[in-house]
């Protein structure tokens, strides 16, 4: 194990999770003559068609994620709720990156926004709930409407639930399952944004341009770049983005969603951290010479980390669920590349591929 | 078999050929949700490592060939040297593109210059040489210096031999192996040049920017566009292309590579085609939004053209050999990807990758 002397072209690194992340990132490394090796808990899994390798393996099976770590010459995760065991596992047996500190802060809503506003960066206002009776405390100090999430195991809008007046706690806190959970403030935001950032083993660091998000239901709908803020604003999100991942001793990709507030005085806010490339950066495929997915694997490798710089103006699209049908349409767009995961079913609310729309940089 | 309804996403794309251009063209697909199976005369070839399955058998394997065409909604190639019969064999089993006739007509320098010279394109002055005493008559209707090709399997500068005097004849013609081969005039060109066009299933056409090239000890060393050349030119190239192709009634990628003739009155002769992707299109993979590999799969597929619009300058040069020792150098260099084949041994003269060169479009 040689963390410091990047791998050479022909070694293989190994990916616990097999979705789409694990797909584009497996077709980046191919670029650089690099082999996956995907790790799934289930055999139908999108990564799988563009792979060296696959293993079958439930997570919290550490032994059979021992045996799978032994076979590689490093391992990453293309999903963020791994088990903390999993990644210690892989650990005893190959350099594992990012680091397990990433993971244990992006996991749990909670230990997430202690750590970003313990680094002295502003969040929503928060407050922990364990018990319905916590809930209905904290409900006095962060008033409606607000939002109660689940802790762990949130994503795209799950594990979340909308308080409007005080009378909404019970029915809230049932609906999320009783689960350990922070009360958070809605923040009245004029846009959300989010940052890509690469930090390399060699502590090098490189921040793709900042993207406008529009969620739609909970789920990312649009990226676009650039984004129409100031340039002070740019700054910041990259100081606050660089601040995370150092604190976090981060390696790889990590991505910050933010709200910015404050009229015309505008700052930022954190919202969320993601150790990984994340789906806001997917614009990086075909408006950058090197996207998300290649600096992600050239940081975890070693590797010199790859030109950021953005070629073209880019507006990112979603397809979920019954989207999709409509590739024949994208695919015959001028300015359009489309995407698609592979996914053999369709269900709603299901991240099906997405459309990169590019134009010349303004 | 339905050959006018596009393939939708899941389907299957079966590549005769596993090296790197099977390799890239599988990366492509991945990215439409198309899976590939490759099919090889080798275990150990670059294409496995990111397709969902893999086939090892002999080309002239033709039942090998039509079991493997049975489990595909495709088949393609990724090299022009298939034997016919393993094209029709499988075509016995599914839709095969592009179709025999371009690869009958590429694979015989012999055939090729009739066909071409035949639809009133400019060739290099040219004859056939079955035998000694034909090369020496030839040789006074093509006089030296002239090159003596063999017609069928040669490339990157291999199964030929250049004649600089009427005595050179004897020795060419062992050392070529005695083959069938040509006589070819050498042109006093300006500048090599290439185009790579595509053709759908449907007649759709487009053509990448005309690039221009530079070959070093017989292989391609650098591909530069835009290329020097007037408009004019750019234009009498994509017709040329344009005709070829239609009179093929190719599908897929064809590549024309010409001479650029004439001085001051400039005109284009052509060299050769390539009834595929061709290493003079690699630039297209990181300045144009689609890259001429997806476009293949596109056409193969029945699928609407992408953009073949350049939203960069470009240079390619070749890694060749020992060249690709450079990685790591290369990789850290701005404005530069790095795309390498993941073949195991560097032996002289061996493709190993390339790199992309890209700068704002002037």
């Amino acid at each position: 194990m040689m963390r410091d002397t990047p791998l050479p072209p022909g070694s293989t690194i190994g990916i616990l999770g097999g979705g789409q992340l694990g797909r584009m990132l497996s077709a980046a490394a191919s670029r650089l003559g690099l082999k996956t090796h995907i790790y799934n808990d289930t055999p139908d899994a999108p990564a799988f068609h563009v792979a060296a390798k696959g293993s079958v393996g439930n997570y919290d099976d550490l032994e059979a994620v021992t045996r799978f770590a032994e076979k590689v010459d490093v391992v990453t995760c293309e999903f963020e709720n791994v088990p903390a065991d999993a990644l210690e596992a892989a650990g005893t047996a190959t350099a594992v990156f990012p680091p397990v500190k990433s993971f244990e802060v992006a996991q749990d809503r909670l230990t997430e926004k202690d750590f970003i506003s313990g680094l002295g960066i502003a969040v929503a206002p928060y407050a922990p709930v364990d018990t319905l009776s916590d809930l209905k405390d904290s409900i006095l100090r962060v008033p409606p409407p607000c939002l109660l999430k689940t802790r762990r195991f949130g994503y795209d809008g799950k594990g979340q639930a909308r308080i409007h007046t005080l009378c909404g706690a019970e029915s809230a806190w049932e609906s999320i399952g009783e689960a350990p959970a922070i009360l958070e403030g809605m923040v009245d935001f004029e846009r959300e944004l989010s940052i890509v950032t690469v930090h390399g083993r060699d502590g090098e660091v490189r921040f793709y341009d900042v993207v406008e998000n529009v969620h739609k239901d909970g789920i990312l709908d649009t990226s676009t770049v650039p984004a129409n803020i100031p340039a002070a604003l740019e700054t910041q999100a990259q100081e606050i983005a660089g601040k995370i991942a150092e604190a976090l001793g981060h390696v790889g990709v990590l991505t910050v969603e933010m709200f910015q507030t404050g009229g015309d005085k505008p700052s930022l806010a954190v919202n969320e951290i993601a150790p990984r490339v994340h789906n806001s950066g997917h614009w990086t495929q075909d408006a950058c010479l090197i996207s998300q997915f290649e600096n992600h694997i050239r940081a975890i490798c070693g590797w010199p980390l790859g030109d950021v710089a953005r070629h073209s103006d880019a507006v990112m699209t979603n397809l979920i669920g019954s989207d999709a049908d409509g590739w024949h349409q994208y695919a015959a767009e001028p300015g359009t590349a489309v995407h698609l995961y592979g996914k053999a079913e369709a269900r709603p609310g299901r991240k099906m591929g997405h459309i990169n729309r590019i134009s010349p940089k303004t």
